[in-house]
């Protein structure tokens, strides 16, 4: 019996490895001598480079940066087993989880760590570079990452104009002399998810702005100031960002790499599941069993439990999907190679007793749905379940 | 594939019927050429006599009898499929459900309806009794029983002592000269899983007693009532029924069966299941599904979903578990042919809700437990799951 554990982090309450961990003791509860391989994959989003760099035994490498707010903060970038592959999460230098929530300046909060981050790993030699979107808590076009990389964006006196959105409305000239030349010899894979262009109603202002603290009054501010940035950014490189799909991901930060950046996009969770070599571990195995926190009928747009099932289903093996709260319209997972869907929840309680005992509940449930699954390794065995 | 689907009611939410239906619903939404006989059962506490009669397809004749607080209340008794066996529930007659909270009178109660219920079905022709204990408002020992059915129980001036547990201690003598003769030519299977004696710490007033309302003056006062009363019908039978094991069920109505009846008692869950036949159904059976409200370390002692898994254990035959709550120590049900235990919670919620949701989240996980584990069928059949 050979059993792939490849679940994403349940929000709030388990990381991805700990997820991992908790449904493999599980298993074990009920076959001790079952084969496992722990796999805690991310969708692209937060977690993706703890994941990465743990699935393929790489490491992380601590870097000074400054926030979104520009305090210093200590970020990490990973690099992977390969000793080639450097992995950027955009979260670790930008993101919302860095700043409480009476600090939300979506006006001025920057992508300016992101950028140290990578100048960083550019300093350190790497050329290849996975880069996680997602959970950002800027608005600011990306130009501020761009500024660390040494691009001029300066307002019509020549000052180098502030950091956030907020302050793109002051731009008259942008000098790419001084942006980094390494940059041009690298190749960037931008993992994520988001289609949304840079601006309009459907761009980045609108539809993520609210979650960054953005009001109606500011988000139109934004909105304004990041077409200003676009019409900028395209007499200079030619690229109009404007209405590019995934140009509105993080912030708008999908744009500058679009238009700054030798890169190609692709949905995060293919990223992960393509460098945590899931594909090498599938040959033999029996089940695969994925989860998250929330799964309902998004989860069929390329969450984790999502991707996981759809490259175990090329290998014809089935995964059940394991998860904190199930939605009925979950069903149409059904669909796609996932044989059953449970929550870990065994009685009435509150979510925060949930999130509290999560750790026992994924196991015993994920005991149970193993136990149900091998049932008739039972019968051939002759083993404790169905001895006198 | 061949289910056999025999969960108890789901308390407060579900009946054993509503529940096995729900249970149907989750497997046909998985496999609609899934052949499932629907066996509700109960473990001879309230539930029992609409179960069996279900079960055996037989009918509930209704008679206008006294409820415990001497109040007119319309009570059935059944008649099984076999058209010989008289089920009487005593809940039917003399259960908690019939009064409110405020009404609870331990002192008062009486048994009398029950009573009443066993002369209508005596009157009807039937010899061959099945009872249920469990869910009595009542602590008299089964005095008003007895007293509905001739027994003559009389102060120290002549006259018939009242109704309920607090006037036992008037009784001065008993008669049986009038006691219904046709019960010494009856058969009585009583269901009861209670072990405990009549009188003392551990008897029908102590233990039992504080669920019906009584206080621990009360308690005192009830248990003396009742030893006293012990001692009259030792006289009159020469039963002791003082420390009889089973004499202190449903308020010492077990005591009275066994002093003036002819009959045996079984484990509720095993005349349950012998009465509704399910060893007949289970050959070619590959799965059973039972259940019930709560599972927990107490249901390995007779509840219904244990004894729903030795029946089956013992063709060999896997049994699955669905429950609204279970606890970790449930476990040890795995060592009783109870392949896996699963909640039909599928998120944090509040015990309302998921009373109030009970059946649609039922047959959700009830679905989803059945695809786990009967998943190679997909892969056999080229079925919907696993096709391109």
């Amino acid at each position: 019996m050979k059993i792939i554990v490849a679940p994403d982090s349940f929000k709030g309450s388990l990381s991805a490895v700990e997820a991992a961990n908790a449904i493999d003791k599980g298993i074990k509860n009920a076959f001790p001598e079952a084969e496992t391989v722990l796999i805690p994959v991310a969708d692209g989003g937060e977690g993706t480079l703890e994941t990465l760099v743990a699935a393929t035994k790489g490491e992380i490498r601590n870097v000074v940066v400054i926030d979104p707010l520009g305090n210093k903060v200590e970020a990490g970038y990973g690099v992977l087993g390969d000793k080639k592959t450097c992995v950027i999460e955009m979260a670790a230098a930008s993101g919302l989880t860095l700043i409480s929530n009476e600090e939300l300046s979506p006006l001025e909060a920057t992508t300016y760590g992101t950028g140290q981050l990578i100048k960083q790993a550019l300093d350190d030699g790497f050329t290849s570079f996975v880069v996680g979107l997602g959970g950002s808590a800027t608005n600011d076009g990306g130009a501020g990452m761009l500024q660390a990389l040494g691009l001029k964006i300066s307002d019509a006196d020549g000052n180098e104009i502030g950091y956030g959105g907020g302050s793109l409305d002051k731009i008259a000239s942008i000098d790419t002399n001084s942006f980094d030349s390494r940059i041009k010899g690298c190749k960037f894979l931008i993992a994520s998810d988001v289609e949304n262009p840079l601006i309009g109603s459907n761009g980045a202002s609108h539809i993520f702005g609210p979650q960054k603290g953005a009001t109606p009054e500011i988000i139109a501010q934004l909105d304004q100031n990041l077409a200003h940035w676009a019409n900028q950014v395209a007499k200079v490189t030619g690229i109009r960002m404007h209405d590019m799909p995934g140009a509105g991901a993080a912030g708008g930060i999908g744009g500058a790499f679009q238009a700054f950046f030798p890169c190609e996009v692709e949905r995060g969770i293919d990223v992960v599941l393509e460098y945590s070599n899931i594909n090498k571990f599938l040959t033999g195995t029996d089940l695969v069993i994925t989860g998250e926190g929330r799964v309902d009928e998004q989860t069929a747009s390329g969450k984790t439990p999502m991707g996981v099932a759809q490259i175990a289903k090329m290998q014809g093996i089935p995964t059940v999907i394991m998860a904190g709260s199930v939605s009925e319209d979950a069903a149409v997972l059904h669909d796609f190679g996932v044989v059953s869907i449970h929550s870990i929840i065994n009685k009435p309680m509150t979510l925060e007793e949930a999130v509290r005992n999560a750790a026992v509940l994924l196991e015993w449930s994920a005991e149970q749905v193993v136990r149900s699954y091998f049932h008739s390794i039972n019968y051939i065995k002759g083993g404790a379940i169905y001895e006198n």
